[in-house]
């Protein structure tokens, strides 16, 4: 059976419903940030990187988000996550998905994790002054140039779906208002009406 | 036949790399980041990021460095640059690619586009001066955690090989002594000996 580590209000949230969507056969093991367990000895033999996701397979250990999302697509065919014998659509997929992984959640993360690229509390407090200006400038690529709808790639479902819903999901926080993104917004609606996406919800609420 | 936009010094290195240890067909696109013209209206049409790269294919643009890699992978199965039908082998390439990507590269923009994350020119500058420390942290673990050798994955080349490359040639500029990486530093020298790395490193230079 896979073990998934996650955490509250992280982007292991993505992994965390596409498991769900696949109907995987999984045990979910969350990590007490506030307790600062990702950096706890105990952890760091999970994923050295003392970052949420990780998932356990009988094979070993994968991380990163993109990576478990496909994983999870590979490994569960019949839940058509993925449009796997078609490597332009699969292309299509992995590079939405390296944009929200590489350039908005980045975004995103100098919001409260500035301290991982400057030392300085001034340098840190202009970074989180401009997080609502970059943030909000992915989300305009997106809903302008990427989201095809009403999935994000078009007519089906798949693991670019529980992703965008994951960072979307973090709008209001950054603030943005996630009124200026129509497509993204309403897709956001739709996404949380979904069974698995309700259960999944519950656990990290 | 396949376009393929890129920038010299950029991680568009990576996907060359690949095109050419591919034998693909494919047409090389010099982008000159000097008269910036990734932000021009005729490359904007390519690519509304304004980044490189991006590849051009008969069924449409894809861009994002993981993206492209696989897609090269997924098209050229004759050259093996990924154990396509092993879905955690290509799970272990992708999380590899996906730290690349959200991690080390993020890390090493700091130094010359921490203009993407703050306006202020000190909190700029404080960007810069901790790239040598954070690009080190990456590189530690990947020396440490995530190197099998002689290739990335083991033993056999695969499309992590070119962005680790491309990733490692960055060191000396990023303030940091490629000696501390010793593994990571014969792995760059092997690959520069290779046919297709001589030829694509000509046309970057």
């Amino acid at each position: 059976m896979l073990k998934f580590y996650f955490a509250a209000q992280t982007c292991a949230l993505a992994s965390h419903l596409a498991l769900e969507e696949a109907g995987a056969d999984y045990q979910a093991m969350r990590v007490d940030f506030s307790k600062n367990e990702q950096r706890g000895a105990e952890y760091l033999k999970i994923n050295p990187k003392g970052r949420v996701p990780a998932l356990v397979t009988d094979r070993g250990i994968l991380t990163e988000t993109p990576a478990i999302l496909f994983y999870i697509a590979q490994t569960h065919p019949k839940a058509n996550l993925a449009p796997l014998d078609d490597p332009f659509a699969v292309g299509k997929i992995q590079a939405f998905n390296s944009y929200l992984c590489a350039t908005v959640h980045v975004a995103h993360a100098h919001k409260l994790r500035g301290y991982r690229w400057a030392d300085d509390e001034a340098a840190i407090a202009e970074m989180k002054r401009k997080v609502p200006e970059t943030v909000a400038a992915c989300f305009t690529l997106i809903e302008t140039e990427m989201f095809a709808g009403p999935f994000v790639m078009g007519d089906k479902f798949t693991i670019a779906d529980p992703y965008l819903f994951t960072l979307a999901t973090w709008l209001e926080g950054d603030g943005v208002d996630p009124k200026l993104f129509p497509k993204v917004l309403a897709h956001r609606n739709r996404m949380a009406e979904r069974p698995a996406f309700k259960k999944v919800l519950a656990a990290h609420s």
